[in-house]
């Protein structure tokens, strides 16, 4: 076991831009590989699935990364009324609130006395004790303003790097399902590496990460070969 | 304002499921939309446009679905992993874990002595001791074992739901120009009314939420439909 103090702020440094990273490279891998894989299944021309290929990276990206932006704007609205109603609650229904701290360090086990006592104590600062509201009844964390912004440039990004990888194959290769071999490797290849290091950081088996998200990317590709087949009648 | 306890209990229940109509049903109005307005301005028979579209909305729900699923597997094992290091950490650096305790209640503004008889009372019992750590320490709750498979069904769903949408008018008219008029009326204007309904769930400005969702979706499109007319010089 390594020191705790590096582990603690690892944990919280690294999670914000690795799940940005995570979320927008894990489905760029994933849907762009399965929907050329799906057109591979019923068209030869590789131009019409580098057409399609590319509009859905466009589309996927500014849709991940525009909604992670808008997504975070949005948490900061929801932040914001939900503490105009925490003064509120605090100003008006003082008991109910003074009640519900008290119960927050009953659950932790304290004795009547302390938690009349430090229930006391809380309450004496109205900001602190809305804080405390917001955190420990709502378990709402106060966002970072900035965070939106830099959230939505990384998703998008890593959306277009890993939509990148299934698609190359088909800039080079003129038949369909010639380009998707080459699609296929490359792509479960980077999938398992991605997947192995994804869960070397977050603390759980890399070996079963690793195929666990290679094996969401081989189950989307499949089924939508399978279906684009069917619906050419191939 | 209403009710506290109908607020708390409304904001608990329906956020697990609401947020996976969201993730799933935002993605899938937005992507397969756009993916079809790019086709749009490129070829001009719908037949290759449902083809794709029908394999984006596949490969996304599955990835999205599949990948829900396994997310929330992750969630889980990352908590047991962090959960072993917690009890390792109370039996073998405990007097480190003790001040730990007591920054806590510290940072709740408690006196010295509240804070030393609240850490001397909570960490009497391991269990609940590490219990706090995990909570108020590293900020993790105790996944649900049977959200991850009903939150991926949820999302998969929302977003088969949703990708049809916009695809429906490609169904039934021939040419794709005239077809994308028809996906981008209805799929705007549920766009606007899927934000509108959101927002006024999560508590935000419902006008201005609507339009937002709506913005993405016409971006993502629009960007998508420029990308592909360039590539085919039209």
């Amino acid at each position: 076991m390594h020191d705790t103090h590096l582990h603690h702020e690892d944990h919280l440094e690294s999670s914000a831009l690795l799940k940005d990273i995570v979320i927008g490279m894990s489905d760029g891998l994933t849907v762009p590989f399965a929907l050329a894989a799906g057109l591979s299944g019923a068209v030869d021309n590789t131009s019409v699935i580098v057409l399609a290929g590319i509009a859905e990276i466009a589309a996927g990206s500014i849709a991940m990364g525009l909604g992670g932006f808008l997504a975070g704007k949005t948490e900061q609205d929801h932040y914001n009324s939900e503490l105009k109603r925490e003064y509120w609650e605090v100003d008006h229904l003082p008991q109910k609130e003074r009640e519900e701290v008290k119960d927050f360090f009953a659950g932790l086990g304290l004795s009547e006395d302390v938690q009349e006592k430090a229930t006391t104590e809380l309450i004496k600062d109205k900001d602190r004790w809305v804080e405390f509201m917001m955190k420990h009844e709502l378990n709402l964390d106060k966002p970072d303003p900035k965070r939106a912004r830099k959230s939505a440039f990384n998703i998008g990004v890593s959306y277009i790097v890993g939509g990148l990888v299934p698609l190359s194959p088909y800039f080079f290769v003129d038949e369909a399902t010639e380009a998707l071999k080459f699609s296929v490797v490359i792509t479960l290849a980077c999938l398992f590496i991605f997947g192995f290091f994804k869960s070397k950081i977050t603390g759980v088996n890399p070996w079963s990460g690793g195929f666990k998200v290679m094996l969401i990317g081989a189950v989307a590709a499949a089924t939508a070969f399978g279906i684009a087949r069917l619906i050419e009648g191939k």
